[in-house]
């Protein structure tokens, strides 16, 4: 009898868990768990202990579990309008999708089969969801992009965003995430793409597929991201940069010019006590001239082979 | 007569002031305010003056008066379900909560007595909230967590969320604020945390007793706050650490590791004109071949007793 | 025949394009555009290549067309109040402004004539929107701003907001932003401000007169903003402080003192590759002993005229 997934190190006699963490490991062969699931590299261990699932990768294989575990649970979606949405006549909503109560789908907009808007999400107006998206509450897509020209007086006159928004299948939107329409041509987001909660992306950016957006990412207008890229939490791109496929930026990273190859990209300042953090961002501030002081001591040395 | 609440710089004859910061002890002796709250210390000065209040705590006292006012102005909430709300059968309100305009309460979810959501907000299904929360517009309590795993084909396949969120008695949350649900188990706030407008707390998140979250802060995914903690405006943990009680994050500081030790942490680059970050960001960028430098001079030094 | 704008690089045989970017210059005698907008300096090019308008500041021009545009395009407001929103009976709406679905208007609240409210804002108690405004989905107006006094017992007592929201004319507030209500005073934002989505502004900010916020930036309480400043990106300004006219700060960049005297200020970790970043990041965090060193080499140099 099996009534909850758990991981490993939290397991119950009545539990599903999976090793996928190999830091785990040792907990393996005394796990109380019902049943586990690991892979062939633990398989005497895990025979040795009782019942379990061996497959190439228990992550995913967690992953499926839990899925067919929320079917199961009845939690999926009721496809369907809610009552409380607004939905412009104008709007076409696929008869399989599910628009959550309190949203607001605009003139023009559309939502593909099997998508979800969960509550309080608005699409605007001309902008395209895919297939099986999910889009969590209080999400905003096709707010206007932020454009103004300065006028001789020195106000700010709008540039009307005529651009739309379009979003690829089987994409998830968090919280509050803000996705702006286009100025002129259309934002857009690849396929696949998976974007955390309070995540801002600005007008014309492109987003390729299959890339994950992590938490409070800022993503200024017209950026271009590759393919399979990783935004860490908190990280931003600059206005109009390339991103190349498979870039990752690492949590609180800005990337402030366009990155032409793959790899690995960090620039955050480094967590100290506050008395050292003092003591260091005093001489930060005048790091140039401790490198000419640098220089000078080197022009002053004797020759080394004096 | 009083008619209104002022802090002593900004005094009128009509209102009740405090002096809480030592900086304008000066303005005490000449202020026209109709009564003045202040510590013992300044009790001389504020009885020649005219009406006042001694109190050990003039702040506490000063918000305690807010209090009281805010009750008197009979602007507090007015108890019940608003008309607008979307409220599930299977969610459990308490009859001295208010569910403002336009809220989500879904199912199985609890909100405790004397609570307030505000407008707007949505408390998704299996979220507990305890007694006399405050809960300000557009927040998301409940959204799915942010979890993958990777497919064969390098797609991103998603994980449910089955977990809750719980959260104790005297919280406030601010606008627009986000806390997912957990992955298995839940995601909890203690009791009496103060949580500004726009944080991210991701899926498992602990967050012990009396912690304060200023604005902008986000914590990844199974990140645990110790008590008594102070998270200053845009900072961040990120996942899985732990943060002891009495930690003190400095605003935009991210905590990259484990913190086992109250005390007051910092890591941020220091303002400064911008042709001066500059030359220091470039110098910044080679600081190790710098560093190897210093030794390489330190090595061809003469020995000092020479 | 004209059909759409475009930027002259991706113009089209029925697309009025316009030049504003010099970057493109080389692009104006070849584009197919039907006809293009541009500045005197580019006359001969213009009128040799076919239909041209010529104007000082083309930018300007265009900002202009695209609200031509979209009147054409029946794309404004409606004016008067959307069935689903919640109005409270003692809120002031102008009749020529525009309340969209699901926005709250609360006791007090006044918004001015030809301002627009597009979906799901919160106007709260008391709080003032000038004249031709325009605030986007999930915008919170007037939640409490983030004060608390701590009582004996270490726990956290509130300090209510008894102030409002001043906005002037012509300000422009994007998706999801939050500006909190002041404590006692109101919080205040001039005329014809521009705010991007996701920004945070505390309780008692005041914002100056054709300033411009960009995305994801955070305002402590009672900051005072200049007026014509340019908060870029992510940046922030610490509680209390006073930045002057004129001021600029660059993305990510946090202002943690007043900023007396107009100019361009910066503050951000520079990009590197994960690799050379721990590299200097491990530095970084000895810098003044680094810079300690230093100094001990300058005393044991020989003098200079030896």
């Amino acid at each position: 009898m099996i009534d909850g997934i758990a991981p490993i190190e939290a397991s119950t006699p009545t539990s599903l868990s999976f090793l996928s963490n190999p830091l785990y490991r040792p907990q393996l062969a005394t796990s109380v768990a019902a049943c586990v699931i690991v892979s062939p590299a633990m398989r005497e261990t895990a025979v040795a202990r009782g019942a379990c699932i061996i497959t190439d990768d228990p992550y995913l294989y967690f992953a499926r579990l839990t899925q067919w575990w929320k079917q199961a649970a009845g939690r999926g979606p009721v496809p369907g309008i809610h009552a409380s949405a607004v939905v412009d006549p104008e709007a076409e909503v696929d008869p399989t999708a599910t628009i959550g109560p309190l949203c607001v789908v605009e003139r023009g907009a559309r939502v593909g089969p099997g998508s979800w808007l969960k509550s309080r999400v608005t699409l605007g107006e001309d902008c395209h969801l895919g297939a099986r998206c999910i889009v969590h509450a209080g999400v905003s897509i096709g707010a206007d992009g932020f454009g103004f020209a300065m006028d001789r007086a020195r106000h700010w006159e709008k540039i009307e965003q005529l651009g739309g928004v379009r979003i690829g299948d089987d994409v998830e939107i968090g919280a509050n995430t803000c996705i702006d329409r286009g100025a002129l041509g259309n934002t857009t987001i690849g396929q696949g793409v998976k974007i955390d909660n309070l995540v801002q992306i600005g007008h014309n950016v492109r987003i390729g597929d299959h890339s994950i957006i992590a938490g409070c990412v800022g993503i200024a207008g017209s950026a271009v991201i590759g393919r399979h890229c990783i935004l860490s939490g908190g990280s931003a791109v600059l206005g109009h940069l390339t991103l190349a496929d498979h870039v990752r930026l690492s949590a609180r990273t800005m990337a402030t010019r366009s990155i032409a190859k793959a790899g690995h990209y960090t620039g955050f300042y480094p967590l100290d006590d506050n008395a050292k953090w003092e003591k260091n961002a005093a001489v930060l501030k005048q790091l140039h001239k401790l490198r000419d002081r640098v220089r000078g001591l080197e022009r002053d040395d004797p020759p080394a082979a004096g």
